[in-house]
Formats: C-alpha cells, sequence, structure tokens
C-alpha cells in the first residue's frame, strides 16, 4: 500500500523595493513548494533572486506565481485583459522566473495563479484556457496548480497539462466546496489545532467539515498556507506534528 | 581571402500598449538583427511577442535590449542603481526575452543595453561589469553589443564573453571616435547617401570622417540604423544599394 | 428666441514621455473644449502642462479626463477597484490637474471619465456615484460629462452636479442610443460630411439616425470628436463649415 | 525676550496598496508637520487621504513631499530628469497633495523633497532652482524645507521663497555640518537620550557635537525625526520630556 504524502505550499517573494512583505525565512523550513511572486502584482528583479537562493537553500520546489499587472492592487482586483494581451503577459512573467530560476541552477516546476486571475482561473473557462496556454507556449512539462474541483481542474486535464489540486489548511470552505468569503466571521482559520486537523482530514479522508458542520469531498495534492496569516508559523508548525504523528510524508507533489 | 560582411541592427519592439513606436515591418526587410526592448523602458509583453514573431518571418537574428525601469524616460536618463539592483534588473529582462522566444522556437543571440545604460556601459568599468556578469548568468553563450572601442568592449573581453562592436550609420562621431552631441548640428545624418557612404567606410576601411573633417579610425561589426529616424527606410535602402555594388555580403555577426 | 449652440470636445494630452499620441495642435483651432488625460492612463506632467499652455493660448475650455490607473491598456480595460479606491484615485486626478491647471492661470471646468471608466459610469450607479463623489469633494462647481441618457445622468442630476450630456460626431448608434460597438462593421464614421449630418440633427433636431435607419433622440450639450480619427481635422472641419451655413454658434457649454 | 520653541517633522504616507510602511498613528501625537509622500515614490490616492485625515484630526500641519519618480528605488536613487521633466512632475505631486488636502479642508504649508532629491537640491544649485520654481508656479505662499545651511537653503532665499532650515534628531554630524554617512558606525541615533540631548543643544545653543567630538554650528527651525528608525516612538518621548522639562515649545513653524 502506498504511503500518506502532501505538498504544503506558500506565497514568498512578494517584497517590491523597499516594501517588505512576507517572512520567508521563518516560513522556508516547513513547506515543501513556493509559488514566487513575478514582478506585475508583487515582487521585483532583486526580491526574486533572493527568494530562489532562499528556495534552494532550504531544497524548496518552486513554481511561478504571475498575476495581473497591477502593483497598486496587489493583483488582487480583476482586470479585463483580451486573451492575446493576458496570453503574452503571463508568457513573460513565466519566462522571467523560469529563466532567472535556471541561472542559479533551479529548475521550476508549476504555475499557479495569483489573487484574483486565481479566482478567474476558477470559474471562467476562458480564463483558464489562457492560462493552460500560456504556461504550455513556455513549458509544456510545467504542472499548474489552482482551486480543487474547479473549471481550471477541468480545462488543464483537458488540454492535457498536469493540474494539481490545491486546498486551503487556514481558510473555511462552504457546503459546495467553495472557499467561505473572507467577510463571514470565522472564514479564516487562526487557530493551529484547527489548521492541522483540516489538513489530516483533507490529506487522510479526502474531505472537510464545512463552516456549516457539513463532510464536503475535497481532493487536493497540496495544501496552501497563507503566508501573511499572522499565525502562519505556528499554524505550520501544528501541521508538522500533525503529519508525523500520522506518519504522512510531507513531499513536492509529484510531477 | 575572405569576404567583406556587416551586420545591420535596429532597436525594436518599443510600442507599448495603445502607444505605439517605430515602424517595424518596414525595417525588418533590411536588417539582419534586431535589438528588442524588453518592458523596462520600452516595450511590452503583447508587443515584444509580435515582434518576436516579425524577426523569425523575416529571418532576423534576435538580441535583448533591457535598459532602466523608467517608462516615463524611455531609458534615457541615467538612474543610480546599486550593482544588485541592476544586475538582478538586467537578468529578469533577458530571462524574460529569452523564454518568449525560445517559445516561438527563436534562440536570442546577445543583448545591447539601450539608451543611458548603454552609454553608461561605454565609460564606466563597474556598469559594465556589472551588465556582463548579468548576461553571463543567464547565459553564458550570449554575446554583448556595444559601443565600438568602449570600457564596455574591454570589459566584455576580459570576462571572457564576445563582444560585438557597433557603429552607427545615421551618426556623427568626433575626432576619438566618439558620438557626437545631438546637440550640435549635423549630429543626426538624414541624408541617406551620407549614411551609406559612412558604412561603406567603416566595413571596407575601418574608418569614418569625423565632423570636423579627420579621419578616426572605427572597426566594427555591426551597424545600427536609429529605427526611429524618420529617413530610416531610404537610409537602409541605400545602404543596401552601396553594399551590393561592391559586394559586401549584409549577414548577421558570427557567434 | 434663443440661438442654437454647441460645443465641441475632443480627448487631448495623452502623450506619456517619448511616446506620442494625437495631433492636439492641429485639433485646438476647432474645438471649444479640451479633456486633459490626468497621469494615470495616460499623459504625464510634462505633456499636461503643455496642452494646458495650448488649451490658455486657442482660449479653449479645458476639463480633467481621469482613467483607471492602467496605463498598459490606456484605461480601456475593467479594473474592479473598490469605491474607497476609485473615489481617492479620482480626486489625486482631478486635484492634480487643477493644481497644475491654475499654476498657469486656467481653471477647470468639468471632469469627463475616460474609456472603461466612462463606459462603467454609464451603466453602473455605484460607479456613477462615486466619480460624482470625487468631483464634488474636489470642487462642487465643477461639472460632469458624460453619455447622454445614461444613468451617470440621472445620478449626477440627483446628487446636484450639473451634467453635460455628450454625443458623438463620429460613432454611430444603435436603436436605443447606445454607442453601437467597434466591432461591428460602419461603427466609426469617417466620412467628413456625415459626421457633419450627425451633428447638425442632433444639435438642430435633437435625433440621430441609428445605424439601422431609425430616428433616434440625442439631447446633447458638447459633441465628442475622438483625435485619434485619422480623419479627426477633416470632420472637425466639415462640422465647422456645416454650423457656419446654419448660423450655429461654436461655443463652450454653459456652466 | 522670545521664546524658544521647535517644530518637530516626520515622513507621512509612505504605503503603497497592500505595502505598508511606517507607524502614523503611533507618531501623530509627537509631531508637529508631517510631511506627505505624493505617489511618485511611496504614498498612494488612499493612503494620502488617509494621511491627510489623521493629520487633520491630530491638528499637524502639513507639507507636500514630492520626490523622484521611482517607487522601485524609493526616490532614493537619482535621476537624472531634465529641468522641465523635474518642473512639470513635481507641480504634479504638489497639486495632488494640495488639491487633496483642501478637498478635506486642510491647507498644505511647504514642500520638502525626499531622498535622492533632497540630497541634489542640498548640493545641485540647478536642482534646487527648479524645485524652488516649481513650489513658486503652484503656490508662492508655500514655504521650503531642506537641509540647514546647504545650497537649497541659500537659493529659495535668493528666490523669495520661504526656507525651513530642518536639522536631524536621530543622525550624526560630521564636522563640517554634513549628515555623516550611513554606511559609517554610529550614523544614526538610536539611544533615545542621545537624540533628544541633540535636539536640545540644536534648540537652545543652534550646535551639535559631530560625530568626532567637534562643535558644529546648527540652527534648525525644523527638527526631523525618521519615521522608519524603529526607536521612533522612543525617541520622540524622550524629545517631549527634555523639552518640557526646559520650557521650549513644541510648535509648527512660524509662515
Amino acid at each position: 500500500m502506498s504511503e500518506l504524502r502532501i505538498d504544503l505550499n506558500c506565497d514568498m517573494g512578494e517584497s517590491f523595493g523597499n516594501y517588505l512583505m512576507g517572512a520567508d525565512e521563518k516560513i522556508f523550513p516547513y513547506i515543501t513548494s513556493c509559488n514566487i511572486a513575478c514582478g506585475f502584482h508583487a515582487g521585483d528583479p532583486y526580491h526574486i533572486e533572493r527568494t530562489l537562493l532562499g528556495a534552494k537553500k532550504f531544497g524548496v520546489q518552486v513554481g511561478a506565481h504571475p498575476g495581473y499587472p497591477d502593483l497598486a492592487g496587489f493583483g488582487r482586483r480583476y482586470l479585463r485583459m483580451s486573451k492575446m494581451e493576458l496570453r503574452t503577459c503571463l508568457k513573460y512573467q513565466i519566462a522571467a522566473l523560469k529563466g532567472m530560476a535556471e541561472s542559479i541552477g533551479v529548475q521550476i516546476k508549476y504555475v499557479k495563479p495569483h489573487g484574483a486571475l486565481y479566482n478567474q482561473a476558477a470559474r471562467d473557462e476562458e480564463e483558464a484556457k489562457t492560462i493552460v496556454e500560456a504556461v504550455r507556449e513556455i513549458d509544456p512539462t510545467l504542472a499548474v496548480m489552482g482551486l480543487a474541483g474547479s473549471t481550471f481542474m477541468e480545462i488543464a486535464s483537458n488540454m492535457g497539462i498536469r493540474f494539481i489540486a490545491e486546498a486551503f489548511a487556514d481558510r473555511r470552505y462552504d457546503n459546495h466546496g467553495h472557499l467561505q468569503s473572507r467577510e463571514e466571521s470565522g472564514a479564516v482559520i487562526d487557530e493551529p489545532g484547527e489548521a492541522a486537523a483540516q489538513v489530516i482530514s483533507i490529506v487522510r479522508d479526502s474531505k472537510v467539515e464545512s463552516a456549516y458542520y457539513e463532510e464536503v469531498m475535497m481532493s487536493a495534492e497540496s495544501i496552501c498556507i497563507h503566508g501573511d496569516n499572522p499565525e502562519a508559523v505556528p499554524i505550520l508548525k501544528a501541521i508538522d506534528s500533525a503529519l508525523r504523528e500520522r506518519n504522512i510524508l510531507k513531499l513536492p507533489f509529484q510531477t
């Protein structure tokens, strides 16, 4: 029988010039994959290189984390780009990160869209297709990472690109397996034990308990922990212990 | 005896969003190398891809043309960046262009710094070193292109990177082989016959007649024609004829 | 009996750094109001001042022409900003233009949203309200200009701000008085005589003939001519003649 | 006999989108003037308004704090702008801040250049003149603030603009009254008692003890405390106590 395993990922490299964001150095020891901002919604060339060097040092797998070209909105505002604009804008970002990674001997493994682009990909067929096309044109061996059970998952599979289903350790789900809106109280989990329990439930039983106390199916190969959650490090420690106790391996997803 | 040959290059891909610049389609038929803006001083992902497709169609060799991160100043204003900022900023730009080129089956061959960065590289050892380091980290088989006889040439050679010496068809030189300031009258050559004569003089005799009627040594493997010179196409046609008459081959520089 | 009069307006000051756009100098003699880009979707401080000086010289009334903060998209892509972000982003742009105008002795008279923001204001109550609030907070004596008969018109009136209804000389309308999509053939009028006829019809009879040959009511105090229409100057000349022949006065709208 | 008085100022409003910077709320209670970033090197419309509202609430005098258009470099990198570019770029920033301030009933009182522009103004006559011209064109009743004893002070006085000489509470000076380079150890004062002593020495005796233990003349009407000094609040508290003990009034500078 095969052993249980899970990948833990976190968004990184989001600092810009004098503006620092995240606690990358403290988080690297606990994760197996990191999604590095590519300079359009966050990140800059200097911080990209620095984050890549951190990932290399800690043996953490690297993915490109492109977003809408909107630094002022941190890529969290929907921007109606044409297919041509979006496709080339993503290719540019992925190529930049890929080339910088290779320059220090690191191969990127996947692409995870950021923020509003992530949400758009999860529900909009055209946006999802454009993202997959951009990835495929740069390197068809790259995987894409996105919301478990979403339109994006379906599109990527149809287009022959490996899809990594992602779930969240520190967010509640509704009864349909969608993320509960951040505007509802309790949507963000900041109690480390609860986050760890949710991870175990996803990995072992492929389900979560929803915000409304129902069981919801939830299959995922990677679990995201938000680096900007002030409890990120305690949550990561709790997940770590919980995984060890149950002999669940923490490993990068298989490509 | 080896035949005479020369490479003709032009800056391209400088359009940004709705802002169009240059007449790339009209110039492609006459040149053998094109320097494509990388999105920091000019260019955007959509126009980069479009220009790459044009270069591929016309069989024109491609170089990355990175600049200072200053769209408002078109990369023509000196910006005092730290070595770390400049190095990573250049790596990012070169990697983005290289990856986008490869996605359509084109390999970039060289890097030519743009505008104020070009001028800085020509005279400032530290800036020149940083550029060469950035190029080398992304791909040590890339050449760098710069001002014939400059500090940049010396540094690149010392660092083991192939240097392509460049001269200008449509600019006058002073008695030291430096470009005459654009503020002096006559600094820009817009008479096609004169530009062609200057090219022939450089290619055949390795010299130019300066603005002050002296002979100046000028060895170059590539000749730049400014795409924003309103006379660019007539100049290119005149050069074309002059080269044909003398059986001088118009070919990409040898790497 | 009061004389017929009409205001002619044009978008101006859209150049950015080395990227030139529009033929402002050729258009100024024919118009009575100009909408000056404020630096977020187009324009920069240098070109703003230059355009203000042109308006002053030609005695043309000035309005602020703010847009979404998206230079790469020229403000033509919808961006989902929060109410707070949009309101302050507009206040900033209007204040910048107003202050620069006053520094050369010119008072701005109105605000016309640009591109995607213009379209959004025409149909989205919340977006329209936010724009009016921003204008009112900077200067409640400013008018706002927008699509005749739109939601924006209704909101501005309800909020006690003078609204200038605008129609287009060089665009076709559908049977509901909406602009025909640019994707349909014939949507842009480039025959000067037809554009002039449409202007006369709007000014004298408060109606236009739609793209489908029906009469549509169309009341407007200002007529926009697109400066980027290659036929802008011939169209302006034709309108000029047509107005003169009918003794219709070309005057800035009354505030 | 007139009472001793001093103005305390701090740079504020430097957050940009999701990137937060500074602890404005904690610093407002201790200062009498604040220099608000104008959106080019730092700050955005939303944070500008928020900071203005804070200044109003705490009764703190407001100045515009414009910088080079270089968000990636936080305005700390010299950028070689033409006189025309710099003058209009400053006018735009000052006008934006002034208009937004007036929209909430606040009048800005002065302009203090930021970062590399501050340093350039202190030693470069042309740059200083251009800044003063920009300020004068927007509003000749505004003061300018800059380094005590600098070229900027001389130029402003010659041009008839009120100059506010500034000294630093938390930086050491050399024997010529110039700031000790941040690269030398001890250049930044982080011991609250020492900072307070330096302030008292400047206010009461118009001198400081240099890094090399010499007495240096130092006349200033305003003292700057760096908000990004981690000891900013303890330093402000220590200055507060020291001023009270000596019956020195903490008041906005007189215009």
